[in-house]
């Protein structure tokens, strides 16, 4: 397996058909898997959006109050309220906001960047980053393409890369029923590719939009194995999530 | 940068070199990064170990009651005590036991595997697998070790690979202070690169112990980065573990 940057993407402008700028700049195959920076399809999809269009509603203020008495820095009410146009649900309101999104991912700010945009903007993740996958796919020869982000995690320091949407592959391979050498079931059951994927590509790609925000998988093989299409958890099977609402930072 | 698993590794048993296994088996470089999985680490060490030594005392029994009210199957008091022995906090006891381990990893079970290994035995991890790492380098012309193991988290299905123990190398690149093109801050500022590389590793290495849990990722490079020794979270920074600890399944 084999994993390149794709070089030279100019600065994506909203309309940009980021499936062609792509294809110009590398030699793809069918079987490749493309990942591309969240931020890159969301500069195409018009996502940069002025702060002053948040205008700040009573349960915004109320959280940036609270933000600014547990956090550090001044939270910008307009921000939090950009965070709760983009959640379904806020889990942890301090000492940062962690939010789901609407499609499903759980971040901190609902992924929202402000990096990476000019003073005054915030660039919100993708409204559906599946759809966007999917068009991103109509333009290139390659046949996999996964929408990337990069985030933090309970236990484990630091962030890293993660999967937001896909089109052409399954999220996950089921391992479920299969056997080890001497015939044993496997402790492993289902193997989140999209997010190994992901990870893989975060180490060449590096961060800040510096101009190599897509990265060519090459030879992944999805070898014998069964898909499945569960990528975020359903609270059901969430006891973190279930553990982490109603719970207040003192 | 290249991935590809060590080939023909035979079934490794206590007391094995495992650096002078993968040694004759790959044409190693210098600055090559050498992922291995925690089962051979393991089972090198003789950490599979029969669940008999492993007396149930009245904490176990405790939880074992308790788990097998709210979790599918029986749990074996024995394997509660294991769990136990290897842990130095229960953050959770329904409906799966997650621990922290004594050299700092989270995860079900302590990460104890009843795969892999004979009926009735446990295998545990590696005691250190910082120092495993450090011995595994030792044997090799590769600079950089990483034990992987595989995992599940909260909000997102499935388990991908993560690193519990690295040698050569600091587990994360610290990007504070670096700014994009047009001279912002970026937003992300560190990035754990042992945890990319194992995910990585993990989509070529398959589960369960079939005659890959070695991969060698040639090509990547560390680039002008500051690096971090941070990796498993503290306490005061890890704010979901604060909201688990006391919560129970209802």
């Amino acid at each position: 397996m084999e994993l390149f940057a794709v070089p030279n993407l100019p600065e994506v402008r909203p309309g940009d058909d980021v499936g062609a700028l792509l294809r110009d700049r590398a030699d793809l195959r069918n079987d490749d898997v493309v990942c591309v920076a969240s931020t890159v399809v969301s500069k195409a999809e018009g996502r940069s959006v002025d702060l002053a269009s948040f205008p700040a509603g009573p349960r915004a203020r109320e959280l940036a109050d609270t933000l600014a008495e547990h956090a550090a820095g001044d939270p910008d009410p307009r921000f939090v309220q950009a965070v709760l146009e983009e959640s379904v649900e806020v889990l942890m309101e301090t000492p940062f906001l962690l939010t789901e999104t609407r499609f499903g991912h759980v971040g901190v700010n609902a992924g929202i960047d402000r990096s990476n945009v000019p003073e005054g903007d915030v660039l919100l993740l993708p409204e559906r980053p599946g759809d966007s996958a999917a068009r991103i796919r109509e333009s290139l020869p390659a046949d996999r393409v996964v929408v990337t982000d990069t985030c933090g995690r309970p236990f484990r320091h630091g962030q890293r890369g993660v999967a937001i949407g896909w089109d052409g592959l399954q999220p996950s391979r089921d391992w479920r029923g299969e056997t080890d050498r001497d015939g044993r079931e496997l402790g492993v059951t289902v193997e989140n590719v999209v997010d190994e994927l992901a990870a893989a590509a975060n180490l060449v790609a590096g961060e800040g939009d510096g101009g190599t925000p897509a990265v060519v998988v090459r030879g992944f093989e999805w070898g014998d194995h069964a898909g499945s299409d569960e990528h975020f958890r359903e609270i059901g099977t969430d006891y973190v999530r279930q553990a982490i609402r109603g719970w207040s930072y003192a």
